[in-house]
């Protein structure tokens, strides 16, 4: 980094990641929950007491004489009251005659949020009393019976206003959040897309829905995984971080089509919008390469779409990670808009500033750009206005052809960085997202809630340098996956350099899946395990085996389906399309889980508590 | 027990659980893996490099240009090879000409289970050669162009034979033991049973699909399940043996239909034919009774059910569990068969015999018989003939009386016990199940394996005495389960004579699935929780709570997937439809799972491993 003072402290407070979706406009009553992806309308009342749900009933069942069951959402003057069910609101008259005393009595003297069940029959509303913002907004329910079925204690707060309230606050009492319309509509849109999804893969593609273990061993390097004491003393399962392991072996079962919807689990500490336990789409297909993969993806996004968005376009392009880097700064571009990283380095390629030329001399060093559009007139401006008089320097020197090769405008505010590529893209990266957050705190709508940008990622590098120790190598993604074949020569001479055939999936600048073609040859496996990463091929003597004895060639990829659905839903966090999420600590605020356990009930397990000693471990929890 | 010398010890032998399935006949080559359940049949070959599959190539494919992908599993005289994929056999002729030198030399020189790929055009089989056994039995492939995609070691035995080897070899190599046609049809019944179910809930009737966690909180008296050490020194996880709670919360969050195909956890040691996790259809309604649940899963068993079985008959018949015990001597009966329990007390109420008289004389004494058809030419006649002695004595004295009452025939055997009514059937219930395996065992066909049995078992009793303490109660289910409506009044008298509104449903004998409606009233539910069972009702404070603003009335039902796709393939073991099943003593012996942990892993649990000190418990594992 060469403008260490203002940029290394912005670095650092880029470093939290930076929640791309913006927040949804929420619709008001009037919007339907049954999304319209349905063939047919399923039976909402099969089964049970009430004859319809709450929200459905229109002109069309004038007269009828209907039974429904629902929760009391709102009363005025002892005379109608709203009823609510997950189907949406009815209006309900409360009688006024004598004869019906008992019933007024029940309807005007239960509390909001207690459980009714009425009778009557459905009837228009006085003319000039329609609400056309009420799906059921033209009839009203004539009440002939009603019973409490539940009383409801006083609440800690209303309903309606539960999203207002903290988040700590909504997962203590998860079962009235539940209540909503934001988390009734997010939940069942999963419910749907996620069958509309396998409709695809089985009854479509003729995928076989495998369940596999999550009881399972310790995956090499696996330090994220949760254990599971076993009842046989020191020997632990461990919660897998995905079916990575299994799903190759059913191809190497013959079983050339998988797919689940999968638990996983990591342990991530506290890390924020991640979850203990998290759900993915895990694919695996023998006799395919990359490009199928991607047309069964892009098929399978567009085939579940919900209706009510704007629909996915096919195919979708794709971007190597080179480039992405380069253009974007990241492996997970935001698409949606411009503000693309320029390299500027042939402009102070001469300069006689010494940091400018000390970085360009270094291997990869480079001076690169963003441009930020009106950025002068903005937020922006205030955000680097007490940083940037050395940039203003730089800028008088250079103004006419950075102006030239980055096709400014006036107003617009140029971001430098220097230094070695991919530190340097990487900076302009996180300051692109950031330089958009404050554009659009002034209105400016860069990136399209509505809008569903959808961008492969491919052509990653096999290898990384590990943090801890650079000269040696670990996995970019798993040790399984295959290298890009014309890089394969490359292996026994200058592994870094080789390209894998790893590929993602990026919606709107969130990683939404990833995947590979994997390695099926059991020689290979064995030197990139044990030789290039030096990793304990006992843990994966089973896999080293499986492949010697037939293994196909395969491939696969995993879509994790809670980032999906929160993009799709447009919510601010994955907590909100998850019925029932742990807290940032991964606390079930509810619950009060994990809790404490009886020390008799370890025994079985032969283990004991260490219990911290000094106050700094114990200070850290 | 009143014959306590042989009688006893046939108890002791009849504890282990009888497996009430009968091994399937399985189809032989000609069976078709496409089950005929699907409405259209999927693209098998979308997206790969195959154009068709192995096993779908008829003669209305004369002609075609084909590329199929498979392992080699036969070969004749370097002449031809068959070659199998997930879909079945075709007949592959190797070229013998010159210019397919290349050709021919792979295709001969592939060891067995080799993976390959070959090109070439779809041919009549000659006049005579067809193969009528074989669905591709008319067509063979003149192969233009093949590859070795992937060669196989010596494997450790045939594939084909697999199914003989042991169980701990088919575990070891669960890879290749998948590539049987048992295992590959299994995994693809219960994939496509499951498709159907979700199409049932989701498409007709409206549920939603809903996750909920599995690290979750302790529940009461949960010694069987198994813990997660979290980061927070002293506090757990524990894996939940069902989403009881989670799916009786939604319903008060007012999503009112919720099903999940649920993963749960049971550590039960090393029962046999148990597994550590296993998956039930879990469904959760809010205002529905049990007639209501009961018609749910008729109708979603019949549309689940596959077109290649017995069709399903609804409604299933009901049976209380008191008839139940008093004929069958279980709550799970078969009633694929008679043989049922006759209460000859009467016959005995003036005997002489001092411990049926002794029997009869204390509360609740019977006497009990079963009458097995044509036990005495069978091996019925053999298990008992040295232990009879006694029996034959006292059937000697009653023979008249009995002949009539039992209705018996020459040869056939009767049993009799006595004692306490719930013991005297219940053992006699085992020896029913007993004598039809030694009556099968002749050739006579009792169980037919093609018929499914389903029956309703209902009105159990809510609460049993504890085993270890029978004067305190403990729940029969669990202490959600809702009382009778008819037998709430006795809840503050006579407890244990409180019927409850669980159901059990029975499959041939099985239990595969239990529910109930479940208390929706906070103040019932901490009075059976606090005073009747005495339970630490802070473990579930929030479950109290949850009930108090606005619970709706709700119940659901569990079926336990695993086993309902035993009974329904005919498995001799659920291990059969499960595709990484543990072992007995719930290991992975694919992997060697669990596993040590180094002491560093254990280390950010604050765990530490108990090693046993004294040779007992050492042997003991």
């Amino acid at each position: 980094m060469y403008f260490p003072s203002w940029l290394s402290q912005l670095y650092r407070g880029l470093s939290r990641p930076i929640r791309r979706t913006t927040q949804p406009i929420w619709g008001s009553l009037s919007r339907s929950l049954v999304l319209s992806s349905q063939r047919r309308n399923p039976e909402f009342s099969s089964f049970v007491v009430r004859t319809n749900t709450c929200g459905e009933l229109r002109s069309s069942h004038l007269g009828q004489e209907v039974t429904l069951c629902g929760w009391i959402q709102y009363r005025r003057q002892n005379t109608f009251l709203v009823l609510r069910d997950f189907h949406g609101l009815v209006q309900v008259i409360i009688p006024q005659d004598e004869s019906a005393a008992s019933v007024r009595k029940i309807l005007c003297e239960a509390p909001m949020e207690s459980v009714v069940q009425v009778s009557g029959t459905v009837i228009s509303r006085p003319a000039g009393q329609e609400n056309p913002k009420m799906p059921t907004g033209e009839i009203e329910i004539k009440v002939k019976t009603a019973e409490l079925l539940n009383a409801c204690k006083k609440l800690p707060f209303e309903i309606k206003d539960f999203m207002k309230k903290t988040e700590a606050l909504r997962l203590q009492y998860r079962y009235l959040d539940l209540r909503s319309f934001q988390m009734q509509y997010n939940l069942r849109l999963r419910s749907q897309m996620v069958m509309k999804m396998r409709e695809y893969l089985c009854n479509l593609h003729g995928f076989v829905d495998i369940e596999t273990p999550t009881l399972f061993k310790r995956t090499p390097g696996g330090a994220k995984e949760f254990l599971v004491p076993s009842r046989e003393p020191g020997k632990f399962y461990s919660l897998p971080q995905s079916p990575q392991q299994f799903k190759q072996l059913l191809m190497v079962g013959g079983l050339d089509r998988y797919f689940q919807v999968a638990r996983c689990y990591r342990d991530e500490g506290s890390r924020p919008d991640r979850q203990p336990e998290f759900t993915q789409i895990d694919i695996e297909m023998s006799f395919v390469d990359q490009t199928g993969i991607q047309s069964l993806i892009e098929g399978l996004l567009q085939y579940s779409w919900p209706n009510d968005k704007n629909p996915v376009v096919v195919p979708f392009p794709s971007m190597t990670f080179a480039e992405a880097l380069a253009t974007y700064g990241t492996d997970k571009p935001d698409t949606r808009f411009g503000m693309k990283i320029i390299d500027i380095s042939d402009v102070f390629r001469n300069t006689e500033i010494g940091f400018l030329q000390d970085a360009l001399s270094k291997p990869h060093g480079t001076v690169k750009a963003i441009c930020i559009p009106e950025g002068a007139v903005s937020e922006v401006q205030k955000f680097f206005s007490t940083r940037n008089l050395f940039a203003n320097f730089i800028m008088e020197l250079k103004r006419q052809e950075l102006i030239r090769l980055m096709e400014t405008q006036e107003e617009d505010v140029v971001l430098l960085t220097a230094g070695e590529h991919n530190k340097a893209c990487s900076l302009l990266g996180k300051l692109r997202l950031e330089c958009a957050d404050l554009l659009e705190t002034r209105g400016v709508v860069l990136r399209d809630p509505t809008l569903f940008s959808f961008l492969w990622v491919v052509d990653f590098p096999l290898f990384l340098p590990k943090e801890e120790n650079p000269r040696e190598l670990e996995s970019a993604h798993h040790p399984f996956t295959a290298p890009h074949p014309s890089d394969i020569h490359l292996l026994y001479t200058e592994p870094k350099k080789v390209r894998s055939q790893h590929y993602d999936l990026v919606l709107n600048g969130n990683e939404i899946g990833g995947g590979s073609i994997r390695i099926h040859n059991a020689e290979l496996q064995q030197y990139i395990l044990a030789t290039l990463l030096k990793e304990d091929v006992k843990l994966l003597s089973h896999m080293l085996q499986a492949l010697d004895y037939g293994a196909p060639p395969h491939g696969g990829i995993a879509l994790g389906l809670d980032r999906l659905i929160c993009v799709v839903t447009g919510s601010p966090s994955i907590r909100d399309v998850i019925a029932f999420p742990k807290s940032f600590r991964g606390h079930d605020l509810m619950s009060n889980t994990p809790d404490s356990i009886p020390p008799e009930e370890l025994k079985p397990y032969h283990i004991q508590v260490s219990w911290p000693t000094d106050s700094k471990a114990a200070k850290a929890h």
